[in-house]
């Protein structure tokens, strides 16, 4: 497909043209079964194999056992800022959070509206969210952590996570998960919308240790509680089929053609430091995340002004790369360059930038 | 495509081919975006288009004003169980149900979870659920009165809604939205999962009348609140887009190759006419609802024994006819017979039901 572009969406984002090409040629017959795969029951063996494997790809990935749940839920990230403290918090206990962005501020509202006793026990909004904090000290009777692995808007990403003693953390992951390995164990909940790393919109990934179940107060309605889904393999009511199929390609390609974490984490690692050396190079851009907390996944970063960020951006995409626009809220250029973000997107931008800054620096 | 089969599931159900096959052909290259729809940006012109068609189709083929909003949310029809009493409830007012089903019941359910005052105001379940109570005394002072118009698991349907004196209605419409004109006045909530007559599985169609938003309780979770989504046009956050777009693809089959809801309901009518008109003239098959309750939706009917009915959905398959299997929790057959199912599909169905009897009856 000659015509496809160099897609630096931050969400959704750019998809393995193998895995859209399956779709596509799969659409009005999925399976042998005479049927599109929008159109097969979602109690059939044929969504069966789909869910299942997806679910076993994800534990496989990871790395992890028995003692999590991997579940496919609808609402995305913004209904988890709700299910995790209105399923996990423990009466009397105080829960903390790290504020390292807008994600983390909405996820605190939402365990604030449902009145619960919230320690900020870290925040970067003193240098605009430029960096992922440090040596947190974590309230020792929490009932849980919650922390953004990764923020989209601002470019930061924690390289690695905070030792919380054996408070369970719960994890946005929305726009780093599956990029790297990492040790689950610490984990109690992790929860992640498809549409950054993962497949299309409309369906979240959560992983759930099965230990915190027992938390989940017995009025919680039926589609807030996790245990709804937990009991029916996610199939409690109709699941979003198509984005779980989708997801489950995208699991297969990170398994089979990326042959795993570990080589993605490579690839993801040698693609943000191509896009960083170019930033850090050329005086004319500026990155706005410290060095030490950069997000391998969303580049940000500033031209010299306002007027020459638009013509940066214009200019890019009639080069064919797009989405390089900032957030509409903080301005500025963005580049998201999630796993399927090939490193010949990366070359290109790099000697775009290059060509740009030297017209216009 | 020759190896389609013809598609009876309840859900999710056939859709339109020349709709699937649009989806199929653009899936590389959306509107020459260079990006498949599944990895434009939301907050794209390309998105905006999308989800505003669909809206005005649906106020369009409905003749609704601007009095409502129409949205496409995520979580189902099960969601809305919980988020019409959270939303719409008014303090010392009493919510009206009528039970006819399993969906009713489970709407029953989540109001009663939050400790609503929920009155059961008829109820069809003395006959299995089998017809649609009439003559309904509402309470006066009821906030809502709450109906499933129509059953996709016992085949029942309201042929006409029942008359409340100005309390608002409010409708689970999952199983025959938009397969008939019908009176959108008394509604205050018409919700209804895509994945039968409107596209495929992950969004909810919700239509809402504005001034019913003024009740929303103001310590109401984001996610949970409509205000959140009718101001930002259903996209506070990430919407499912690609079952958005499915869903306009659909609205548009209806608006311009099926000319409208006026005709679609003269179709579905001589579908189910032919179908039931089958079952009633062979002894060998049974309706299960009563006459006057048929839903045009869902045909359920019973063989003579159990075994029978296993060796009819098998031999129907290998006809090339699939979904035939009743509900796991009644059993016996179920033909669902959305806009989607051609007439085509329901005369092979009937040759072969007629076969079938005659060699097993």
């Amino acid at each position: 497909m000659s015509n496809r572009i160099f897609n630096f969406n931050a969400g959704p984002a750019a998809l393995p043209l193998s895995v859209l090409e399956k779709v596509q040629e799969s659409f009005l017959d999925f399976q042998g079964s005479g049927m599109s795969i929008t159109e097969i029951s979602h109690r059939s063996k044929w969504f069966d194999e789909v869910i299942n494997d997806a679910c076993e790809r994800t534990k496989r990935l990871l790395n992890i056992d028995d003692n999590y749940d991997v579940l496919f839920l609808q609402g995305g990230a913004s209904l988890q800022f709700l299910m995790a403290p209105m399923n996990f918090s423990i009466e009397g206990k105080p829960l903390d959070y790290v504020n390292t962005g807008t994600w983390s501020t909405k996820a605190i509202k939402e365990a604030q509206i449902l009145g619960k006793n919230v320690n900020v026990v870290a925040s970067s909004e003193d240098k605009n969210f430029s960096y992922i904090p440090k040596n947190i000290s974590f309230t020792p009777d929490a009932a849980y952590v919650h922390i953004t692995s990764n923020n989209t808007i601002k470019g930061t990403q924690y390289s690695s996570f905070p030792d919380t003693s054996n408070i369970p953390i719960i994890s946005d992951m929305s726009s780093d998960m599956l990029s790297r390995p990492f040790d689950v164990s610490p984990f109690g909940l992790i929860y992640a919308g498809a549409q950054k790393n993962l497949g299309p919109a409309g369906v979240c990934m959560v992983i759930v240790r099965k230990d915190l179940l027992e938390r989940i107060p017995k009025e919680t309605p039926t589609m807030l509680k996790y245990t709804t889904f937990t009991e029916k393999n996610s199939m409690f009511n109709t699941p979003p089929c198509f984005a779980v199929y989708v997801v489950q390609l995208v699991l297969q390609w990170i398994e089979e053609d990326k042959k795993g974490l570990e080589n993605i984490a490579k690839e993801n690692q040698e693609k943000a430091d191509l896009l960083y050396k170019t930033i850090d190079e050329l005086d004319f851009y500026n990155g706005t995340a410290e060095k030490d907390s950069r997000s391998l996944m969303n580049v940000t970063f500033r031209l010299p002004d306002e007027n020459l960020e638009k013509e940066f951006v214009a200019a890019a995409l009639k080069n064919g790369m797009g989405g390089l626009k900032g957030h509409r809220s903080v301005g500025g250029c963005r580049a998201s360059i999630y796993n399927a973000t090939d490193i010949k997107a990366i070359s290109a931008l790099v000697d775009f930038m290059k060509d740009f800054a030297s017209k216009n620096g």
